[in-house]
């Protein structure tokens, strides 16, 4: 995949007289650009460009569609499935430069920024206004990134995930014309939902430019608890029960022992080294306390310890932080390791099941594999620690992932809750979506007939 | 548009030998498909048909593929802008007999339905789970209809509309293969989100014949309220603000004084005659009347008068069964009317300006125009009471609508909050989505080649 191109010389000077400096074909720069965070051998694109602007982007496109180039867009390089590596060569189009944040709408709770705008860069913007941006997933991303993949995070069970918070896009087609995929209400029924096709669509549909989201009310109260239990299964069933009663927890992730190990490891914390229930709850005073009294009785009832409290926000942030740090924790467990991560997601009826089968996996697994996830949503992950150059580690840690999407397909359930198809995922998609997966393909043709659009990335012709 | 077809003979062969007495030629039967809630005229099909299954509706969309006749499928006919008008002739698929409650999964929070099961017999079904279905157009509409329609209700500005409460659909393709858009799992990266391409697909790509469905928990507590006020304004201004607040509310509807008057008169209530609010909330005892209290507070800043309670479930329905007659009380209010309803929602910073000018529309026309909505989404109604025959009457509605539509178009807002496109809306769309109508155009004809998905709506050729 990651074989040496010539360089389209005319191809190079044209994006050069469009941007100056702002084009790069340095060697580190390229690099740098052909990987993620995913274990994936490098493969960089044959020149990297930092736009500005839609136009710029547009006029990027056009060039490349000329010399019929490949187009990767690029926000922070943090996606795990491949999504940013120029498997076919070509421009890697680098966002990161398009930050500004161009609205912030109190009165409509929304704001729309360039892509290359990350989730902290937008909460700090908007620090003094009242409002917040909910979705997190672990990394700092950017929201162009963030809604390429359909990114979730700990705020999903009771926000949504970027599907329900984009409320529009720009975006450039593959054919140069830049469209907006809909207006600013928030709702709307004419005609199809373009919004919603481009998100998730990780760049292969055309290249997002702006994004506008929806923001919410900080709570007048918030507050966090750490509650342990004696096994998995019990904190899944207190998540399970809370969802059913309606309580409108803002968050509930679950952490194995082995998880709750490295995260004391590594953010220097002493929390009982048992499954865990990272907990959130969100509202007015007198709402959080009723809420959190709920959970607590229905945690006692499956084996959980007392709540741990969080509730000054210096406190809630180093519990958040080290739930966002558990995968950088889980990597320090075993020296010199990538990570395959699993992400299936199943209906919550199904999720003790799943994870109390899995659990078995990792018993009789070779390496190091915590589990951690976002059960509210019946999303969870296995980061499975491997050597990448050692090649029983590898085909131990594809077997896992295997046998846990097909038993996560088998429920029910998806092949990846939060991280996207990329190029690792795709070989799962005909097994998840049968004929639909050929209606995806004749979507692709449509918006991006000459396969220029981040090419070989989730429903492409190679697999 | 409403010409006289040859029959083809063959083609009422081949669906009669599949369907036997399920299949209707008879000119009542035609004529009660070739219509909706609407003011266009009738526009009847060349047949109807009565599938049980899925499997029925492969076999009659292959039939129809094969005779080039164009399919038309159709709920109960509640729509409002001739989505079901066979405007081209063709097979109407009436899918009110698959009418199969297939699953209601309480763990899950979700339920499995054919296409012609209706809001109300879901929630009649559920009604002792202790969950709810709660999207609720005015009315008794299929969950198959709502879902092409992309419908709301009252209950969107807490639950979303069917955008964020469809899990999954069984699609019938044009070229007969069935799909299912998607896994049972509450989220999934897994490639493009073909959920939410034909939920607002009005059947023009595909006919829908299974929708998987949210459902929510019912609320421990439940309370509604009645505030009247001085003017639309104050109303309106108390919505915004309670928004903003964060208080979760369950629904809030504005109402005008004409409005006021006609429920009073259909409903046999005694409200006061002036501008108001219905108002729900949802919650824990003590949430709701947090909750209850907080908003009062903001009515009172805002002009408004002491709240009218409604906590009983029979005050509660009672309130809220006027509010959906409300349109249907608005037709009482001049002999011998259809009604021709705008649909704009507008961000909701511009919603008072909106209501502010569009009242000022009112004052000027010359047919009672009573106004109302579901102003926590920036939707609201304008019902113009027309006499169809009347060439200055509809000359005037006309000319009305295309204000009120120009007016939210020039705010950021959209055509049709929640009402579709059908054929009635289809001339705003150049002016709404500008280069992105083109985008959805590739999408018909990739998915639908020869026009035959219930062709001369949403973005067909013909407009």
């Amino acid at each position: 995949m990651n074989q040496v191109r010539e360089l389209d010389t005319t191809l190079v000077e044209a994006l050069r007289t469009l941007l100056g400096e702002r084009l790069s074909t340095s060697r580190g720069v390229r690099e740098h650009h052909g990987k993620d965070e995913s274990y994936y051998p490098y493969a960089p694109p044959d020149a990297v460009v930092f736009p500005h602007s839609t136009e710029e982007v547009r006029d990027i496109v056009n060039i490349c569609r000329l010399h019929r180039t490949p187009i990767i867009p690029f926000g922070v390089g943090t996606s795990l499935e491949g999504h940013v590596l120029a498997i076919h060569g070509g421009v890697c189009i680098d966002l990161s430069q398009m930050n500004q944040i161009l609205a912030v709408r109190e009165a409509d709770l929304d704001a729309s920024v360039q892509a290359g705008v990350t989730r902290k860069q937008l909460n700090e913007h908007i620090r003094h206004s009242g409002l917040m941006f909910p979705i997190d997933p672990g990394a700092d991303a950017t929201l162009g990134g963030m809604a390429a993949t359909r990114a979730s995070g700990t705020n999903a069970v009771r926000y949504g995930t970027m599907r329900e918070n984009v409320i529009a896009l720009t975006v450039v087609l593959a054919d140069g014309r830049v469209i907006k995929t809909a207006r600013r209400s928030r709702k709307s029924s004419a005609g199809y939902d373009l919004t919603r096709l481009f998100v998730g669509s990780e760049g292969t549909l055309g290249v997002i430019t702006e994004v506008t989201v929806r923001l919410y009310a900080i709570p007048e109260a918030m507050s966090a608890a750490v509650c342990s239990f004696k096994d998995i299964a019990g904190a899944v069933e207190t998540v399970i029960q809370t969802l059913q009663s309606g309580i409108p927890i803002a968050r509930c992730e679950a952490l194995c022992a082995t998880t709750m190990h490295a995260i004391n490891a590594y953010s220097r914390t002493n929390y009982t080294e048992q499954p865990t229930l990272f907990l959130e709850f969100h509202g007015t005073q007198a709402g959080v306390e009723e809420q959190a009294r709920l959970v607590q009785e229905i945690a006692h009832a499956n084996g959980g310890m007392a709540f741990q409290w969080a509730t000054r926000a210096e406190e809630r942030n180093k519990l958040w932080q080290a739930r966002h740090d558990a995968y950088f924790a889980c990597l320090q467990l075993r020296a010199g390791t990538r990570c395959v991560s699993t992400d299936v997601c199943v209906p919550i009826s199904r999720l003790i099941e799943c994870i109390v089968q899995t659990a078995g996996d990792i018993e009789r697994a070779s390496m190091p594999i915590p589990l951690f996830g976002h059960v509210g949503d019946g999303n969870f992950h296995c980061v499975i620690l491997v050597r990448p150059d050692n090649e029983a580690d590898m085909a131990e840690a594809k077997a896992f992932n295997e046998r846990v999407v097909n038993r996560a397909l088998d429920m029910e359930g998806t092949c990846t809750g939060e991280h996207g198809v990329g190029f690792g995922k795709m070989k799962w998609l005909p097994k998840e979506h049968g004929a639909a997966l050929d209606l995806m393909r004749a979507i692709k043709r449509a918006f991006d007939p000459g396969d220029l659009m981040n090419p070989g990335k989730v429903v492409s012709r190679e697999a």
